[in-house]
């Protein structure tokens, strides 16, 4: 009855270093009717993700290495355009992680129906409202245990999570948050619009010094999207008892020889410091609580946020490769033509 | 009425690197009569201890540093023969943080009366009985969460809190427990009396490889009293959900350039691992959990130890230069004149 193309985004090759356009190709697929028990999903965005340079090498990791010539999965929202499933209706709002395709089209049980949010574009169930949000949110409480009065000290804040932690922290009860990017236009945002104290542009000069200059009081909680000069550098600011959420270390994903560590790990040690390293996965169980607080603040009109919209899901990949060198404002995402 | 001539050591200069004898110096002080709420302590031993080189720089840390001309303070385990208080009485066993001298002489609230141990030297209330085991008991408890079944990676484990660590692990439930440590007769102490199912001498080879090699199912706590390429090592090798107790970093307390960090801080993020440092004087509320289990491990017989023991006060400095070098098996202590 209704047969339909999706363009998908493959890997064509396992990347060392920096990641190219040639490592991906697009494909085109065919998909017949939905079978018994499948759902036809028309995608308006899918996510670009810094996890995803880690899964086109071929290790090990919390999530498995993509196959070549496997299309790249990653979080999607788009809506049901043919059903043959009682539990997911055509209308719905659905998130997935088919990933970089226009269209999806798979059993059921890998899409969730999702409500929509007054106010709130569906790309934002892939950042602030979703998954992203949901990291600042999880790094902050679960793992940070964040009390009030504290400072946060955040690296990459102008990233997708980054926008998302210092104004979670704030809402938190932080008494003075700050963070890094790398543009002065950048820096200019986080203190105008999300609400840090104080940012610096870390290609102007040592982390160290920069990050002591903005924190005079040192730092109770860091929240590291970056790891490298980053960590070390915080791991000389932290206080007494000080917790370290550590979520990325973007600085290495493409690095192709390891990195040296901080020197000054010794400072775990003498000030009673915790690091936690940790991925959205092993906490879904927080979710509802999540939900419930993140659109109470997004509903109250408490929440800022920013979206770097590539056209195309043909541009999957040269959003991808601009995200990893920090060309994003918040949350990157493709709007798929559909 | 009763003079008395004490014997002290204190910090005569602040090392840069390795310390020497020529940092301390030996006096001597005259006390006379306690007088009223004093108390007159003959010290049996004395604890040389790490920690100690930290306190000997000038920079502020979990405890203060020493003052040039000041007595080595730290623990130290004697007998009351005069008293002029009625809350420690003559004859009592007391511990104290007085520190390098054969005599103490101050306020009774400075000394902490202990009951005797049947079958315990009063030297074992500085070690296995005392902080030093109640290191190694709260870095695997409160810090890491060793669980039944879990393998368990100690690094210089034939030091005083290593040689605890092994065996109350072992007594906690642990699978399977390794170790490094610093020659061949350590090694082979290590897995012929401390319970460890394996060991390596770390001098043989790369730390990575040799840790490699005898944890064939990855690690799920590392209790780290060495640092560097230990800390590098195990972070390679921790099982998802590992959890890193930092209690030293004795590779790094003599140097004098900051050693570059582990190279592999990544791994914190994808495998979900948390890295807690700590120092005992925040644990102190576990003290009578400790105290009441490993009383009971110690007279069942469960409870093996070795001590390095060196006469004279005199010698303090010696034992601990020695000390620093490795020159211990299990802990080290000075046995004062009297």
């Amino acid at each position: 009855m209704s047969t339909i193309v999706s363009t998908q985004v493959q890997l064509a090759a396992r990347p060392t270093g920096w990641p190219t356009a040639d490592d991906f190709r697009t494909v085109q697929v065919m998909y017949g009717d939905p079978e018994p028990g499948q759902v036809r999903v028309v995608n308006e965005f899918v996510s670009v993700d810094p996890y995803m340079r880690g899964r086109m090498n071929d290790v090990k990791s919390y999530v498995p290495p993509y196959a070549l010539g496997e299309t790249m999965t990653g979080a999607a929202v788009g809506r049901v355009v043919a059903s043959a499933s009682d539990d997911v209706p055509v209308g719905a709002v659905v998130l997935h992680q088919l990933g970089w395709r226009d269209v999806a089209q798979a059993e059921a049980k890998y899409f969730q129906v999702v409500p929509e949010i007054p106010g709130a574009p569906l790309s934002l169930r892939l950042g602030i409202l979703g998954m992203t949000g949901m990291t600042a949110y999880v790094g902050l409480t679960a793992i940070a245990g964040l009390q009030p009065g504290e400072t946060v000290f955040v690296s990459g804040a102008a990233g997708a999570v980054g926008t998302a932690v210092g104004q979670i922290a704030r809402l938190l009860g932080a008494e003075r948050v700050v963070g890094s990017a790398g543009s002065a236009e950048k820096v200019e945002l986080l203190t105008s619009k999300y609400g840090y104290d104080a940012a610096f542009n870390y290609k102007d000069g040592p982390v160290r010094r920069q990050l002591r200059d903005v924190t005079p009081g040192g730092v109770d909680v860091f929240f590291d999207n970056v790891g490298g000069d980053h960590l070390e550098a915080a791991l000389d600011r932290m206080n007494d008892g000080g917790r370290l959420a550590l979520c990325g270390a973007i600085s290495a994903y493409n690095a192709t020889e390891r990195p040296a560590g901080p020197d000054n790990m010794a400072n775990a040690v003498t000030r009673g410091l915790m690091l936690k390293g940790f991925t959205l996965p092993s906490y879904l169980h927080h979710g509802p609580e999540f939900q419930e607080r993140m659109t109470e603040w997004f509903a109250a009109g408490k929440i800022a946020y920013d979206e770097t919209v590539v056209d195309g899901i043909e541009n999957a990949p040269q959003a991808f490769l601009d995200m990893m060198r920090g060309g994003n404002i918040g949350k990157m995402v493709v709007r798929t033509a559909g």
